[in-house]
């Protein structure tokens, strides 16, 4: 077994300690933020979360990368901060786990692959979400119109401040369009009001009260032309502990690609980290 | 456009003439059986059935074939029959799509590649659930162990009579074992009783009414440990009419390949049919 990797960034593996694989990885009690901010403790552990406006970020970084050998970034800062931090990532040699989305998407993998430097980036971390979307994927590519004639629905419920559709359900869409449904995105149905969120299924969604902050709740629902067959699909996420989970992963994963030296591909995504699956020891 | 394929049997295309591509085959209007029975009427057309254990029945496939060219034969009839019926389409070089189980399925499959005779042998003729089945698998076969510690729990309903978990439940199941699951198929709910079928969802399995005796419903359920993801899989299958288009399907399909010419395979499941979806004239 390897030597544990450690982690630094105010992410969701900082909020649920429960995913951290102590044996093969640790929390290092530092953060980076651009505002000045108490501590917080995470798991028993006082995280100090670190002005890097105030001081030199890059002094910061070199520091702990003394202190912690194996040092992996987790960010999911700010879209606007992401192509900067990606070049500070890259020019102090910290491999890095990025789920923030937004920013110059292309630049910033057209940088860390030019660099050659060793990173995660991804839209989605939730693994089995993952699976899931490239499996949708995968009976779209290889059985083209196998759903023709089938009328689909999608209902999807997210906290009432997102408003604009998810993009994971956007992504599967295109699947099932590809699978023979013809569906235009704008008919989804976005759940935000409350009352029918906390209602039960089948009248509502069944969001748990203390979720209704922040959940992901996705409905597929496939009726044939005769209405004789029906298939639904359903991922339904509440909280952030799928997120911080598959970002322990994606950091293993990341470690053990760092510590093999770097080959052809030195940046991934989650599929990457999905195909390891098997390896990981849990 | 190719030649109009003519199907033969007391088959689900029979039994749904809607599912029948009226530009690309068409009923041939004669059945076998091994009983005497009285015609039926399908869509207007009335379909002679043959008590092939009276007569010859190879004569009258024999004038079958002469009056039908491009016969393709349908065959669901007795799992103790698949055998001795598929040495009879070998004999007489009938094309034959057959959906019944059971028999010995090596020897089945073995006697027509051996005599590289044209066949579609699938267990399932539903084309979307067999597309499903396929992808769970391929999800299982590209990120084995993503759904590690997720809790499956499966629920399916048919018509009383049957009392065994369905075949497909199985092969699903194994996928999700693959992906972590640890499921023993024996803990799936079968529900088999008339008011839990009836019962809306989600107290009850909402069967409608018409299909009691004839419904294939399945639910697969995967909860993560802290409980917090949820992913549920539906098919709920009433009627035979996915049967009987999954059949013309195989059928058109089957044609298509007896045109080509025999290549090396002339042996296809269902999986084959899906993969030529995109070529499919709807």
């Amino acid at each position: 077994m390897s030597s544990p990797a450690a982690l630094v960034g105010p992410a969701p593996p900082a909020r649920s300690v429960r995913a951290l694989r102590a044996d093969r990885c640790f929390l290092v009690p530092v953060a980076f933020s651009g505002l000045d901010k108490e501590p917080v403790e995470i798991g028993g552990v006082e995280v100090v979360i670190e002005n890097i406006l105030n001081d030199d970020a890059g002094d910061k970084m070199e520091a702990l990368k003394a202190k912690y050998p194996g040092l992996i970034a987790v960010d999911y800062t700010l879209p606007a901060a992401v192509n900067a931090n990606a070049a500070f990532y890259v020019k102090h040699g910290v491999p890095f786990v990025m789920g923030t989305t937004g920013g110059d998407r292309e630049k910033l993998l057209a940088d860390a692959k030019d660099a050659k430097h060793f990173a995660v980036i991804a839209p989605q971390m939730g693994k089995q979400v993952v699976a899931f979307q490239a499996a949708m994927k995968t009976m779209a590519d290889n059985f083209p119109g196998a759903f023709s004639g089938y009328t689909l629905s999608v209902t999807e419920s997210h906290q009432s401040s997102k408003v604009d559709t998810s993009g994971t359900a956007k992504a599967i869409v295109e699947s099932f369009n590809a699978l023979g449904c013809g569906f235009d995105i704008a008919d989804a149905t976005l759940v935000r009001d409350v009352p029918t969120q906390l209602a039960p299924v089948p009248q509502g969604m069944g969001v748990p009260e203390e979720h209704l902050l922040g959940h992901a709740f996705h409905t597929y629902k496939l009726v044939s032309a005769d209405g004789t067959v029906a298939f639904e699909f359903q991922h339904n996420v509440c909280g952030r502990s799928i997120y911080a989970e598959g970002t322990v992963d994606a950091a293993l994963f990341l470690r053990d690609r760092v510590e093999a030296g770097a080959g052809e591909k030195t940046v991934y995504d989650m599929i990457d980290v999905l195909r390891e699956g098997g390896m990981v020891t849990n």
